[in-house]
């Protein structure tokens, strides 16, 4: 029986407006495609990974109200590739046209104090914290949640930047400073002993659709490979996709997320939060080969009413980041059989640099056999 | 071991150059992004499904030469989406700039009086045929091979168009005025149980990949349905493959060909090959989402001197047309879980034109449960 039609859905031909130009617009452009539909990216910079692979372009800066404006006109659906897009810029494009994932869910994920708020309202575990405003809050929040703690600037911060250690009473001060005192949160550390993360989708009419977890390795605190199956049980696996489902759905939400956890072994594994991105996610790459819906596709569809697809997995996967000077391996991982590989039509390497990624697939149900990973494989 | 590296191979960053900018130009720029390759389109239309996809784009008439001349020089590599660009354009184009596959290859493929004696030349079956200049000579093909019988343009034929049954001598003179007096070739009329067809490439480098042979089932003379495994024997599966390998091996051939075969049953199966198309094909959109390497992801690497991929299949699969009126189901293949949809970016919707394909996707070895086919399953 055919669910009923979405009356929101957005038929094929239909123009998506992606603020942000970078890997992850250039990916929803190329999957977009495929099912009719048009993407228009704003971005400020000209030369970016997007510009090659959408049907329109609008180079302009995110305050440039003229811009946004005839953007707005042009399109019938606004989304976005990075949550550091300025809530006046969401705010001034969702009185216009529809915005998803929302505004408020938006502004959510982009303050770790916020976030981590409605991640406890909402059920979820996380670690402790403590918002923090100047010197002597640090102080306080030190002697309220105890030691080792990280702390971490509210706005802004992604890939380990904005981030600061602090290990001792002797480190507050220079943790403070190290962040630029701003306003930031305190967290307590959790010994865990890694890191998955789970995709979830919710569709417009609700429905929720989350994939297999995966396993993260960072590196330099940068992704750098993400392993599906994680090498955890059917238990732990299913409660970390109910997790991310119950964010979803408290939060309205529609598009696709990235819900990062934290597991802790022991007797009776724990799973805490780390963060939420509002957006794609690098650690959901794999399904863009190891699924018949990618997380790019899957994305499309929820912020354009169409059913979401089958998160099913037909693959077991490594996704590994292709970081500067990696990409150079193009030729060779070309010639793997089972590899996949993704390029971001980045001219400049640089260190570190996002310039790829390959997907290496491996038949259902063997496990990944090129790298023995463990739970105990930490980040 | 790394085989050497083909030292013609084209950098990601590479431009290539299409000429032509339909669906199979659009489906080739979706499958370069990822490849890191940007695509180039030569069309004379501007408002082509390929230009919601590519990265550049030239409006101009393919007897242009100034901007060929410009195309030429922006390049790394031209390739066509379809056989009938003037031959003249390809020679224009191949003086400055390497063409792939050949214009002479193309050549070939353009006249299928000159497909049909090469294919002969290989040692490929195929129908007895004659060349027919004019309508004398039209009845002493006729004598020479027999009835029934297919009057067939030698050039610029497809789709059904541009052909005639001559069924008895009372058919001859209409059949010379339908396909309109001009240059022809008369086939005798193979009685065949299917169509399959075998997705071949070749590699700069000589090295030679084939996808599984598909059945194909037409309707009103355009490619309906094919699906892959075909119901036939491993030995008629390797038979196939082996004269698609040929094929591309005896023209020096760089690319991805479709080969069409007729296969006639009995105690001893035979094969004829019916026809060769010099780029990628619709009979092998399967391999878009049954295979890690798509045929257009193949073409790009065969033609930039890539090593080619894997062409093994892990699922099997339908592909089926949607032709005309058959797109405004896409809500409902949407929903379906194993379908993966694509779409070719066409506002208008005419009966019998391509709008887009859907391949539904089973368990590799499953066998497609959708529809029950048969060896006798006659287009």
């Amino acid at each position: 029986m055919t669910p009923p039609l979405e009356p929101r859905a957005l038929p094929p031909g239909s123009v998506v407006g992606i603020l942000g130009g970078g890997q992850l617009g250039r990916m929803l452009a190329l999957a977009a495609a495929p099912l009719g539909l048009r993407c228009h990216v704003f971005t400020p910079s000209a030369a970016c990974p997007a510009a090659q692979a959408c049907d329109a372009l609008t180079v302009a800066a995110f305050d440039d109200t003229e811009a946004l404006a005839r953007f707005a006109s042009a399109v019938s659906v606004v989304t976005y590739e990075f949550e550091n897009v300025p809530a006046r810029t969401a705010e001034f494009l969702a009185a216009r046209v529809p915005v998803r994932p929302s505004p408020r869910a938006l502004a959510i994920c982009q303050d770790r104090f916020e976030e981590k708020s409605f991640l406890r309202s909402a059920g979820a575990a996380t670690a402790d914290f403590r918002a923090v405003d100047e010197l002597d809050g640090l102080h306080r929040a030190v002697a309220a949640i105890g030691l080792p703690a990280v702390l971490k600037t509210r706005r802004l911060g992604y890939d380990g930047k904005g981030q600061a250690a602090i290990r001792a009473d002797a480190d507050i001060a220079a943790g403070w400073a190290a962040i630029g005192q701003v306003p930031a949160i305190l967290e307590v550390f959790v010994a865990f002993d890694c890191e998955l993360s789970v995709i979830a989708a919710r569709g417009l009419d609700g429905d929720v659709a989350c994939y297999d977890p995966a396993l993260n390795v960072h590196e330099n605190h940068v992704l750098a490979r993400s392993t599906v199956p994680a090498p955890v049980t059917a238990a732990t696996a299913a409660a970390a996709r109910a997790i991310a489902a119950t964010i979803v759905r408290r939060l309205d939400y529609v598009g696709i997320m990235g819900v990062e956890l934290f597991l802790s072994g022991g007797a009776e594994p724990v799973l805490h939060v780390n963060e939420i991105a509002p957006r794609v996610h690098n650690s959901g790459h794999w399904t863009q080969d190891a699924c018949t819906v990618s997380q790019f596709e899957q994305h499309l569809r929820a912020v354009c009413g169409w059913p979401l697809g089958d998160p099913a997995r037909h693959h077991d996967v490594i996704m590994e980041n292709l970081l500067g000077a990696a990409a150079e391996r193009w030729r060779d991982i070309a010639a793997e059989p089972n590899a996949a590989l993704h390029l971001y039509g980045k001219d400049e390497v640089r260190a570190g640099r996002k310039m790829g990624h390959v997907n290496r697939l491996y038949p259902l149900g063997s496990g990944p056999p090129a790298r023995k990973l463990t739970f105990r494989d930490r980040p």
